[in-house]
């Protein structure tokens, strides 16, 4: 036996107890007669004491022994004279009379603290090392409560978790798929799942009526700073359902998680058109812990002979509560300068500041009067000591600029308050997407979402520019200003799916090869249904009010795609190549 | 709103409520005047009823429908005349007022009934129709419930679960691997995993102490009859712990999930040496439901003349108890050639009757008298009326000839009782196996297994024939004959890995190319440490006494790795093949 006990779990009320305990060796420190090692599991630290008049030689081997050794004591448990209030086994200690070197350690390539001295790549070789700080851990074991508290409460609402495949076929609709040739079937390839969509679906005509899974998914994409190949979804369908039940029902999916793992009480989710979204924030997930809405100035800027906003599409501000005087020039000039990187790349940045002693100033003072300024300011709800902010060009572009600059100021001005959560359904999101590039329509969320019931007729029917203005049954759900995920109620009907595919570009021979057994399956008793999938990874890191995924992953892939403990990808043998009916193909010089 | 109960809500006490429900027409009769409608979904069946006399148009209408259609009906509920005591709803009836059809159906190809006229290549195809059956669902929906409560269970029990990566490096040991060609890293390739089995380890080193997961594994082997490419295993690790504390845990798991799911109360589990069930079984997964353990007769059988026993190295038979009367020659002759079919190939089979009047007859009685006959009978053990049944040969494949025997007696005798469980922990198996073909030592359970503590020494020094009776700390939990699953105590020292890999005859450099991560691992500070993996599939079909493991997997492949409903494996586009830089070969003739 390794243990009686863990490091986490001896009280004062254990005081005489023999116990034996394993673990790591976290630090050790010698004071002339007695050495001090404090003992590590994930439960916690217990402080093991040798003394040198109560056995010598045991004191000695304690003291050779360095950081990240395994250890098995045992001993008898005591009251500490200097107790460590700090921890919870903070009032004993262990005076050992037996004590085995289970595994040795070599120095560790750096330190396994919380504050570490570890740059990414290292802790990404040694990930078994870094798994040892207690943040990261911790992390890893919230991910695991997360994913349990999911399935008990989706369980008890009557979703069935059914597994559905990994090897499946490859439709090289939106991102890149990953492929696997099929040894037993040579030239041919099965693909991993960029999502279970289709299976989903399946499952609804098939009767199974409320599916979940936690699901791994795959995206054979460029990897951006937050992204993985593979990724973890929380996958959801439902059939007989409209859209407010689906929203009623992760929405209280969604206050159970918050509730059971971090205590935090959610109020009834707000709603938000797409259309309103776009307008009031420039974005489709607005983070609303804060205000700081769009206002618009075409009416009032125009036609005062200042070009810039004369030219404009769009002339829209957002009003600076109380930074009319944090502001000076060069402060202002900063913030230009940021707004004019090339990853947002506005023009510039119009000011209006409305001083505490009742003045005006703005940088576009000498095209507007004292008196047309106040009237932008009174537009804008704006007090004494506050400060507008503007950006003009076309429309668009400019709300999306206007959103990076809402966002900046929100955290400059401390308005992301972590622990506040306001989550927000964004509802009515467009159908269709024009794409002037490839001169097609791209589906907004995904080619099986159904238009709203009331355009079902102006689908099958109308004509091109009718199409750009059809609603979804689509919706979002947004927490401070990230998506956590999103859904559609889903097209039952073979024609009306046939149709959308139609205006995707698909002909009818794609779309019969790729998806005939959906629309085959639609023709047996499609029941109405839809669903939703929430990013699980990025919900672990919302609610630990963090921004990286990678953090809550236990073996992560870099940037590359590589797993840097593992080494993989890496190269095999021919004589897979072989067996699998493939060649390497020739690298061309770059 | 589609519905306000489900189709297996509605009792007497709702009678008078006015209600709606949707699903699937499952039959629809005429009586004159009046037409029934049997509304299914995975709840239940509620007949609607609707009456010329009240509304001749809607009566008309609900005649038109055909099987399959999905409907939404709206009605009161009322006491049926004519109740149905075999359905929960058969106490009341839906009067339909309003009648929607959501969606209409072709004929199915097959019946939608528990005793379908589907093959089983159409029901495949017609997946999503197949699942509408009652029992495939039941299975689904069972499966769904064993994994919530195997989750539930080890979370009390301070299990964590942890998501391993699906793409890994491939290891061109055991079976194939499914690989995954990198686009972002060319001529390199992922693997899928076989099992999580070395990132558990690593999840030990970094101390998370109790691992699990139910998690997807991929095997591409060819085919058997009830394998899949990819399945699901439930995979656990533990740390500091013995191999009496992981059996302790995983029967507690076991009892837990026989308990919940089936109210199945398992005694405690006993043990078996696995030389002691290769003797007494001839196999390492004894059913145990019943006896009819193997007796030796070499000390009477041998030197009396009979040159076929006294040529043997083994004559080893069982006790068929009570078939003396009912096999007569024209059974035993049968019984003969379905053991000498090519699957089991033995050369004939012996038999010695004690009929109930006393008299001895055997196949071989002109070489041994009656009385010798007897000592035979007397060794078995046999009774009047008892026939013993002998087969010769070669030791060890005698046994495994007389496994199958006794087996194929056991189920015509009657022995394996459905409902009846026998689990049994088979313990102590070989630590390495000599393949005589390949000239070099495979591992019996996988090149992480650990000989037993006391073995250590004589497998870093011994020679040769010492590593062949190496004993490990490896276990496989069998019930009726089934293997669940195994495990073992794991290696956790480098030398010892190392000297695991050469005798498996990895070089140094495939070790450290293939292992070195954990080689590495192994070197800061890494746990003793063991584990266990059950087989997901299989346990659902245990539980539910049945054999294939394919009508618990929702969307399960063929014996050609196909899934027949979205028809993968496929071709994929030469630009795919392109931006993975790979190519096919041309296949050749066969």
């Amino acid at each position: 036996m390794y243990r009686t006990h863990n490091c986490g779990a001896l009280r004062i009320e254990n005081v005489g107890e023999e116990v034996t305990l394993s673990g790591w060796l976290q630090t050790s420190r010698d004071f002339g007669g007695m050495t001090f090692i404090d003992l590590r599991d994930r439960y916690g630290i217990t402080q093991l004491v040798f003394n040198m008049d109560d056995d010598a030689d045991l004191c000695q081997k304690a003291r050779k022994l360095g950081r990240e050794f395994v250890l098995k004591a045992t001993g008898k448990v005591r009251e500490r004279s200097n107790k460590n209030p700090n921890r919870n086994t903070g009032d004993i200690e262990i005076e050992v009379t037996a004590l085995d070197v289970l595994n040795a350690s070599k120095v560790p390539p750096f330190t396994i603290e919380n504050d570490t001295d570890g740059g990414d790549d290292l802790r990404m070789k040694y990930r078994y090392l870094d798994l040892r700080r207690e943040q990261v851990q911790n992390n890893i074991i919230f991910r695991s409560q997360l994913a349990l508290e999911t399935r008990k409460h989706l369980s008890g609402e009557g979703f069935i978790e059914v597994e559905t495949p990994n090897l499946i076929k490859s439709t090289p609709e939106g991102a890149r798929d990953f492929v696997v040739p099929s040894r037993m079937n040579p030239g041919q390839f099965y693909a991993l799942p960029q999502s279970p969509q289709t299976f989903k679906q399946i499952l609804m005509v098939a009767g199974l009526d409320k599916y979940f899974q936690i699901v791994k998914c795959f995206r054979d994409e460029d990897l951006r700073a937050d992204r993985q190949p593979e990724f973890t979804q929380i996958d959801c369908e439902m059939s007989f359902v409209t859209q407010d039940e689906i929203l009623a029902t992760f929405e209280r999916l969604t206050k159970h998680l918050f509730k059971s793992t971090i205590g935090v009480k959610l109020g009834d989710f707000p709603r938000m058109e797409y259309d309103e979204a776009m307008k009031l924030y420039g974005s489709d997930k607005p983070d609303i812990r804060f205000g700081m809405q769009f206002v618009e100035f075409n009416d009032v800027a125009k036609g005062h002979g200042f070009a810039v906003f004369d030219n404009a599409e769009m002339v829209v501000g957002i009003c600076a509560e109380g930074q009319a005087e944090s502001y000076s020039n060069k402060h202002i000039k900063e913030l230009t300068a940021w707004m004019q990187r090339p990853q947002i790349g506005a023009k510039g940045l119009v000011y209006v500041k409305w001083n505490n002693d009742g003045s005006v100033k703005s940088s576009v003072g000498k095209f507007y009067s004292d008196e047309q300024l106040m009237t932008w300011l009174e537009k804008a709800g704006a007090k004494k000591g506050d400060m507008l902010l503007i950006l003009s060009g076309e429309d668009e572009k400019t709300r999306k600029r206007l959103n990076e600059l809402r966002l900046e100021m929100g955290r400059r001005m401390g308005l992301m308050k972590e622990g506040d959560f306001k989550p927000l359904w964004v509802v009515d999101f467009p159908l269709l997407e024009w794409d002037e590039e490839s001169g097609r329509f791209h589906a907004m969320h995904h080619p099986f979402t159904s238009p709203k019931k009331e355009e079902v007729d102006r689908m099958l029917n109308g004509d091109h520019e009718t199409m750009k203005s059809l609603k979804a049954d689509a919706y979002d759900l947004v927490i401070n200003g990230v998506e956590i995920g999103g859904g559609s109620i889903r097209i039952h009907d073979r024609a009306l799916q046939s149709r959308n595919f139609d205006l995707l570009g698909f002909s009818k021979e794609e779309a019969e090869a790729q998806f005939g057994f959906l629309l085959g399956a639609f023709e047996y008793g499609a029941p109405p249904h839809g669903g939703i999938a929430f990013g699980f990874d990025r919900l672990c890191a919302v609610l630990n009010g963090q921004n990286s995924i990678r953090d809550f992953i236990a073996f992560p892939k870099n940037n590359q795609g590589r797993d840097m403990m593992i080494d993989a990808p890496s190269p095999i043998h021919d004589e897979q190549l072989e067996e699998l009916s493939i060649d390497l193909r020739k690298q061309e010089a770059h």
